[in-house]
């Protein structure tokens, strides 16, 4: 993929996200990444989503973390946004968002159980809820240290991250991603939905049981791996 | 009904099933059947909605599941709308969705009892949540089960389909149909304002009782039947 | 007013309460009289919103519930509205809805107590929920015993209509009332903020007490009789 | 800013409140001050905002609390507005909305704790809720005691109003502040999201603890005071 048509379709998802009312005001941002290159694309800091144009998006070097090009701060979650892609090759998109309902989920400091289909077809098993920085990563490089957690989270347990696209950060929020940005914004989306029916039904039932995990494995793998048979392949 | 409208009005269905919120992203679908050819038009696989147009919608037979035309593969979840079409005559309409408050039952594994005449309006009696497929079944014919389970359940318990257009499946989520597309999208939707009506009553009085069933009846035979008064006739 | 102005007036209430979400569906009906000719023009029984006119209205007459002119069978809650005028002269319009957060209050037979400034700017006191028709109002007039326990309610307890000018049927949800068609939807919009605020608070904080009455008679007052102060007046 | 602009902007901002969904019918209004001249324009009382424009804004002497121009009545909340202006000169920009969930935390009496960083980014320590008036304020300056109590809760206490523009009060509903009228908007809209997030983490997990004060201060203080690197600055 070219330079310009990353600017082009990081823009994009980073508009969909405000329009599909994941990000309030400024909180969220998207980003992807040319892997031949190394150049990461995100969103400018605190720039609103209606003035975003491709050229204005910021470009920066994945393993230093410095600007390519001149032109606008990148957002200040940058840094835990480079954590992910030098962890995990498969991944080209990254967002991050304060939408409602996995931010509560964060805050309260508890995983989303797999309680149904539509977790399941997107997120295989739980999805974390990684520990607080503490007080020495909050001191210095603190949000670095968002995508660090996380990805130690997922090395320590030998989590495939492509089988469960998300994590939610204690007390701040979700971190989210895909194999392109377009796929990042969907399971940001995703993430919520399943948040609120995980919400809605821990309201109904406090004693829901997980999915069984056969239907589980059966929705995960009829969407994703060489035996998928969702879509028009 | 003639194929090509029949093709006009599932694709308008699945739609309206977007465009009212029910189904986020691609999750969810509507068919109809032309009961004289036995040729079910269902919305093809992974779709976005904005893209479907009467003539790329799939089109199988009833009994067979075989496509008829040429075309992109039918949803995943045919099967489970075609072992509704192969039990109850009367229906002309399946819808499937994952509409957040419906689904929230289905994850809680409860049934929808009747508390108000906005559900006895549509459903007649409690609306069944069925058990989750074994692991033979997930195993073999997974989506067919969905459609079976639900089959079954209402048969053994000798429940007209047509009295209570819903049913949600453990674990997953609402199927509902009627005796066209439109009612069936109609009856989904009136689903998930009753899922939250419900589920917002429990919070408030969780030992709530049912409607008395001399109102349910009233309300319920005003709208169906031959005796029924609401509308226009 | 004229008869020709009041079915303008009654088609655009009826269209604003679907355009502000308060009537899914069909799920409910505005209508309006004019006092010197006893004329109530009402939504006609089972018509989407976007097909009314002024002039598909129906019209009919408020002591005999009789058509006034050739046209559209009325909406089947006519009777209830036609109780209301007939027992209160200062209401010239009535609504009713199953708009969600009313109706759960509705399901779960409990009134709204008075909680905050919101409630107390538009109504005195609480929301009452009036008690379920018994077997035989059921039985034979069904609609109109919706307002006559209503009107009953007020009248045996000394409330005065137009200082709460709404109640919810058990099990139903709510009617509601005003000195003209728009302040009737208007109050049926505030019914619905003030019973999701109210839901919300009671999950919040289960033995919360009511407003303090001498706030309530402030705000209460502030907007409503001779020493009102709210507004351009 | 010379008067005109504010009234444009005053203006503007009145009308975002509405389209944001923070101010249901008429229930909410934003002012601006000029700190030079001490003239405060605000939303005149009533008024649809759909009918607002810069002209017909109201304008009051900021100290004596009179019309500076003819026009039309100030909102019936001036008088908190004023008493906030009077007692903070940083402040120029006040609002009052009756935002659903924020409302809900000042019908349940309660403070909302700061328990993730969507709060800490915008408010330093938890938003206050502040006491009923009691029957003598309210007898008399009623809208006045407001903004009084308020003021007097964060002197008594040393909190810096700009370090958490907003507070409760209990019973009623929010109060806002910027320094200016579009960032007191923001900071509306912010306080009803967090309010949101903090309802649905207690439903989650009564027992949360806030988040850790480390956490709270690095989010506060990379978007306020003289390390801020948040944004384009």
């Amino acid at each position: 993929m070219d330079l310009k048509t990353l600017r082009i379709r990081v823009c994009e998802a980073n508009r969909r996200l405000s329009s599909c009312g994941l990000a309030p005001l400024t909180w969220g941002n998207v980003s992807g990444i040319d892997r031949e290159s190394g150049i990461v694309i995100i969103k400018p800091s605190g720039v609103p989503y209606e003035d975003l144009t491709p050229e204005n998006l910021s470009a920066v070097d994945v393993l230093s973390g410095n600007p390519v090009s001149n032109g606008l701060k990148p957002s200040s979650d940058l840094p835990a946004h480079l954590e992910i892609y030098r962890a995990w090759p498969d991944v080209a998109g990254v967002v991050h968002t304060h939408s409602p309902f996995a931010v509560s989920f964060a805050q309260a400091c508890m995983p989303i159980t797999c309680m149904g289909t539509t977790h399941a077809d997107t997120f295989y098993g739980e999805i974390p809820c990684v520990r607080f920085p503490d007080e020495t990563e909050t001191g210095t490089a603190y949000e670095a240290s968002a995508g660090r957690i996380i990805v130690n989270y997922f090395k320590e347990r030998r989590i495939d991250p492509m089988s469960c696209p998300a994590a939610l950060a204690s007390g701040h929020g979700p971190f989210v991603w895909g194999h392109d940005p377009e796929s990042a914004v969907d399971n940001a989306y995703t993430l919520e939905q399943v948040s609120l029916m995980a919400l809605c039904t821990l309201s109904l039932n406090p004693s829901v049981r997980p999915l069984p995990s056969y239907i589980a494995d059966r929705h995960y793998f009829r969407k994703h791996g060489k035996n998928a048979y969702y879509g028009q392949r």
